[in-house]
C-alpha cells in the first residue's frame, strides 16, 4: 500500500485497471490483435503474426526507457513499438504496428480497460441498489421530516426519501448500457484517420480485431471525435452526483439535534473522543464535487483540432483516470456507509 | 435590440424562449393545466377550473411586485399564485395551485420551454448537416494536408475531414431524442414530493396534465433528482464542443500561410484594413469553452439535498439559460460560417 | 424592471456599470482621451482633438448597426469608430482612433468601469464589516455549539464564529487595493502590441491618456497577458466564497431543530404557510458556487495565443460580467441577511 | 519509476514533496514542534517533550493501519497520534498532540511542504526568466509576423513577442512573495478553533512552534477560512496559464508552413518518421487547461461550513497536489522546450 489516503480517496480494485501496468498490457493486447488481424487479411505474413503474438507473451518493456521516450514523443507507443520490434526480432519485428497510429493503440487499450471497469461499476451499482431496497424494507415505514430549502416541511416516510435515492441509482444503472456501447469501440484509422496503409482490407482488419478484442467497430473515425469521452465523464459524474446527494442527505440527517440516521462505526476525532463523524457521507460529497469539477476538463477536450490533437487528448489522460477512480471510490463508500445504517427515521 | 454584443454572443430567436416573459407564460400554462386536471378529477370544482383558465388568459402580472416577492421567497411562484388568485377572485381563486409546490410549476414550465428549444436545435442541426453534406459534394475531392499534433502528417481529402465534422453533428442529432424524452416531463409532486393533497387522484391528475401539456409522466419524483438537467448540459456542451472543434479547424485552415479555407465576408479590423478575421470560427471556440466551463455547475447542482434544495436549484437557473443561449448562438454561427465557405482544400 | 428574477439574481446598481450603454460610454471616453493625448503630443491636429471631444459629447451610436458590425468583426470598435468618424465629419473624423487597436479601447473601457465597480464593492464590504462588528457586539457573548465535520464538537461563543466571518470579509477588503492597482490600467499598444504608429511619442501619449482617465500605465503590453483578469476573477470568487461560507453557516444554524439563528422576514412558500426559508443564505451559497465555476473560464482564457486572441478574449466577455454581477448581488444579499438577524446563539 | 507517463505528466522532484512519506514526515515535525513548544510553555512536562522528540526520530508508522484508520476517521491524524503515543510509551505518550486538532497538524504540515515547493518554483521561474532573456539576446532582433485573431497583422520583432512571455513569467515571480507569506503559516487552534486547552499560553505556544518551523502566526483561525488555498490555486494556474500561452504560441509558430521557430529534439511519431512534433509545447497547453479546470475545485471548497468541514477540506486534498504537480511539470517542460530552441523568427 502506497499511502495513508489510499483507502479514503482511492479504489484499490479499480487501481489495478487504471495503472500503468494495465495500460501497457492492454496496449500489447491491441498490438497482438492487430498483427493477427493483419495476418488473417494477408497484410503481413501469417507466421509474422504468430511470432509477434508469441513474442509479446514474454515481452517485458523497459519502463525507464519508455518514460524517456514518452517525454520526447508525447506518447508511449513509438517507444513501445520500437522495444517490441526489437524483442520480436527480424524479419518479423518490422510487421508490428502495421498500418496503425499511436492513438489507435492507446484509445483501443482504453476501451479494453473500460470493459472491466464498467463491469465493476455495474456490479457495484447492483449491490448498492440491493442495499437500498433492503433499507427500504427495514425502515421504509419509519417517519421522517420532509425538508425543503433546509427547513422542515411536512412529514414523509423514509420510503419517500429512499425512493429518490433508489431512482438516482437506478437511472445510473439504466444509462450504463448505452454508454458502454458508445465507448467499447475499436480505434483503427492510421496516422491521419484514413487508414491509408490498410487499403481495401481496412474493413476486414477492423472486424477481425474487434472480434478478438470483443469491441465493436464504430461507423466513424474516433481520433478527433471525443463526444464518447465527454459522455463517459458525464455518466461518471452522474454516479458520483447521485451518491453525493445521498451523502449530503446522510450528513444532514446525522446531525446531533436531528438524529434521523444512526450509523455504526462512524469516524473518530484526534481531539474529541465523543464524536462520531459521518466520514463516508462527507467523502461522498467530496467525490461528487471533485467529478463535477473534472467533467469540465473532458468538455474542454472536445475542442480537438485537426486529425489528432496532442494538447486536447493528453488532457483526457490527466482527467479521466481520476474521475474513474473517484467513481469507484464513491461506489465503495456508499455501499460501506449504507451497510452501516442501524436506523433511519423514527418509528 | 438591447446591446451591441447581442448578435455575436446571443441568439435572438432563442432569447424569446428563455426570457422572463416566456417563463411566466409557461408557468401560467402549467397552473391552468393543473386547474383543469384537478377539475376533471374532482379535486376542485369544475367551474373553478374554467374560471381560472379564462381568467389566466388576460392576467398581466405586476412584475415589480413579483421581483420583490421573489427576492423574499427565493422563488417566484408564491407571489405569482397570490396575484393570480387575486385576479381570479373568490370563490375560485383559492383553487389555483391546488396540491402543487413551486418547483412543480417552475420545472414543468422549463420542460414546456425546452420543447420549443429542442425543436429549434433539431431544425438547426438538420440544416447544418445539410450544409456539411453540400460542402462535401462541392469540395470533398479536394486535397487537404492531414495534420496531427499541429504538424503536417500525410495528405487526405477534404471529405476525410468533413466526415469527422459530419459525424460530430450527426451524433448530436441522434442523441437528441433520448434527451428530449428525459427532459420533457411533468413535475407534480407537491411540497415534499409526496403529493399529499392529491391523494389517490395523483395518477389521474398527472396523466391529465401531461396530456394537456404534451409532456410525459416520469416514474420518479423529479424535485431533487437532477440527473436529467446534468444530461441536458452534457448534450448542450457536446453540441458546442462539436462546433468548437469545427471552428478551431477553420481558424487554423484560414491562417494566411496555410489558406486551406476561403470564407466570404470575414471580419474587419479597426486598425488593419487588409485583415480578414475568421470571427465566427473563433466565436465557436469561445462558445465551446464557455459551455465546457458551465457544465461543471450543473454537475455541482446534482448535490441537491433533502426533498428540495434552494441553493442547488437556483444554481441551475443561473447556468442553464446561458448554456442554452450559447448553444443556439453556436448553431447560428456555424451555419453562417459554413454557408460562407468559398473553398476548402486545393484541387 | 426586466424580469422577476432581477432582484434575487442580479444587482440593479451594478447592472448600470455592466450594461452595453455603460460600455459604449466608456469606450467613447477612451477615444476622446486618445484624441486629446494625440493632440497634445502633436500626432493629430490640436483642433481635431477638440472637435472629436465636442462631437463625441452628442454622439448617439446606431446600436442595431453596431450589433451587425460586431457580428461581422467580432468586436464593436471598428463599427463604432466608423460611426464616430462619420459623426465627427471630415477633415477631423479621420483622426479618431489614431494609433489604437480595438483591444486598447475595449480593455481600457473595462478598466474605467471597474473603477466604479471596485468603489461599489469596497463600500459594500465596508458596510458588511460594520454589520458583522455590530452583530459581534450584540451577540458575541452568546453560546454556540462549535461544529466540525457536521457534528457538535465543543461549545464556543458566537464571537468565535463571527471572527471567522469577519476575517474572511476583512481579507477580501485588504486584498482589494493590489487588485485595483493591477486592473486599473491603460491599454494602448496598437494593432500588434508595438504601438507602431505612435512612434517615439508612445510614452507621452500613454501618460497623457492615463492622466485624463485616472488609470496607470502598465510596464507591459496587456493585450495577450491576461493574468490581471484571472486575478480579478479569483478575488471575485474569494468574495462570494466568503459570503457563501457565511450563507451555508446561516442555513445550517437556521434549521428548525437547531435554531441557532433567528432572521426576520425569511421567505415564504407557495404551499406551506408555516415555513420560514433562509432564502438569502441559500442564494449566497448559489452565488459562491456560480463564481467558483466561472473562475475556471477566466483561467482557460489565459491561453491567449499570439499578439491577440479573439477566442480567448471573447470568453472573458462572457464570463467576467456575470461574475461581477454575482459578486455585487452576493454583497447585497449578505448585507440584507445579516441586517435581518434577530438573534444568534443562545444566552 | 512507476509508469511510462511519469516524465511527461509528472514532476519527479516535486513528487518527493507531495508524496505520502513527505506528508507523514512533515506531520511528525509538527507534532514534535508542538510538544517542544508545550514543554517550553509548561503545558506538558519538559522531559515529555524531549522524549517525544527523540522517540519521533525513529518512529516508523504502520501505513496499512494508518490507511484503515484514515478510512474510518476521514483523517490520518487520530490514527497517527495513537501509533506515535504507543511508540513514545507512557508516561510521556499521553502528552503527544496536546491541545491540537487534526487540521492543525495537516494544515501546518502542508505549509512546511509548500515552503520547499515554493523554493523549487522560485528557482525554476528564475531559470526560465534567464532562458527567455537569453533567447531575446540571441533572436530578439529577428523578424516575426505579428498575428491577431489567428491572422497575420503587421511585422514585429521576436523581442516584441518575447517581451510578453517574459512579462508573464516576471509577474508570476513578483506575485510569489505575497503568496508565500499568505500560505507559510502555522495552524494551531484546537478542535473548534478556540484553542481551549491551550488557555492563555496559546500565544506563546504559537510563537514557539512557528519559530521552530519557520512559519508565521496568522492573525486569524485558519481552519474554515480557505482563501489562502484558493489564492494559491490561482497563482499555480497563473503560472501554468503563462506557460500554456507560450506553449500555444510555440505550437503555432512550429507549424510547417509557418516555421517561425525551430526546436531540436522534437518528438517522433509511431507511424510517420518524418514528423517533428512540438510535444512539450502541446503539453504546456494541456497543463494550463488542467489547472484552469482544477482551480474551480479550490473555489468550491471555499464554502467550508461551520468550524471545520470534512467535505470541503478533503476536496482540497484531491485538487491541490495535482495542481502543484502540474505546475512543477510545466516549469520543467517550459525550460526544456525553450532550451531546445534553435531559432525564432527570421533574419
Amino acid at each position: 500500500m502506497a499511502g495513508f489516503l489510499d483507502l479514503l480517496l482511492t479504489d484499490p480494485v479499480l487501481g489495478a485497471h487504471l495503472g500503468a501496468d494495465a495500460d501497457l498490457a492492454a496496449m500489447l493486447r491491441v498490438e497482438v490483435a492487430l498483427a493477427r488481424a493483419c495476418g488473417q487479411c494477408g497484410l503481413i505474413p501469417a507466421n509474422a503474426a504468430q511470432v509477434i503474438e508469441l513474442s509479446a507473451s514474454d515481452f517485458v518493456p523497459d519502463i525507464d526507457r519508455l518514460a524517456r521516450d514518452t517525454l520526447r514523443d508525447g506518447i508511449v507507443v513509438a517507444g513501445l513499438v520500437k522495444q517490441l520490434r526489437a524483442h520480436v526480432g527480424e524479419p518479423h519485428g518490422q510487421h508490428v504496428h502495421f498500418g496503425a497510429t499511436s492513438q489507435d493503440i492507446i484509445d483501443t487499450a482504453l476501451a479494453l480497460r473500460l470493459k472491466g471497469i464498467f463491469e465493476l461499476f455495474e456490479a457495484r451499482l447492483q449491490t448498492l441498489a440491493g442495499t437500498l431496497l433492503d433499507l427500504e424494507s427495514r425502515f421504509g415505514a419509519n417517519r421522517l421530516m420532509g425538508r425543503t430549502r433546509m427547513q422542515a416541511a411536512i412529514p414523509i416516510t423514509v420510503a419517500d426519501r429512499l425512493a429518490v435515492w433508489r431512482g438516482l441509482v437506478g437511472r445510473a444503472q439504466s444509462d450504463l448500457p448505452a454508454l458502454r456501447d458508445r465507448n467499447l469501440i475499436l480505434s483503427l484509422a492510421g496516422p491521419a484517420g484514413t487508414a491509408d496503409r490498410l487499403g481495401d482490407r481496412i474493413g476486414a482488419v477492423r472486424e477481425a480485431m474487434a472480434g478478438q478484442l470483443q469491441l465493436t467497430v464504430p461507423d466513424y473515425v474516433p481520433h478527433a471525435a471525443r463526444d464518447r469521452i465527454a459522455a463517459l465523464g458525464g455518466w461518471l459524474s452522474q454516479v458520483t452526483g447521485a451518491l453525493g446527494k445521498i451523502g449530503q442527505d446522510v450528513a444532514l440527517m446525522a446531525q446531533n439535534e436531528i438524529g434521523e440516521i444512526a450509523l455504526s462505526g462512524a469516524g473518530g476525532s484526534s481531539a474529541m473522543a465523543h464524536k462520531q463523524n459521518p466520514v463516508l457521507a462527507e467523502a461522498l460529497v467530496t467525490l461528487a464535487r471533485f467529478n463535477a469539477v473534472q467533467v469540465s476538463g473532458l468538455h474542454q477536450a472536445l475542442v480537438h483540432e485537426q486529425e489528432r490533437s496532442g494538447a486536447a487528448w493528453t488532457l483526457e489522460w490527466m482527467i479521466l483516470p481520476p474521475m474513474l477512480g473517484a467513481t469507484g471510490t464513491a461506489l465503495l463508500h456508499a455501499q460501506r456507509m449504507l451497510a452501516a445504517v442501524v436506523r433511519i427515521g423514527h418509528l
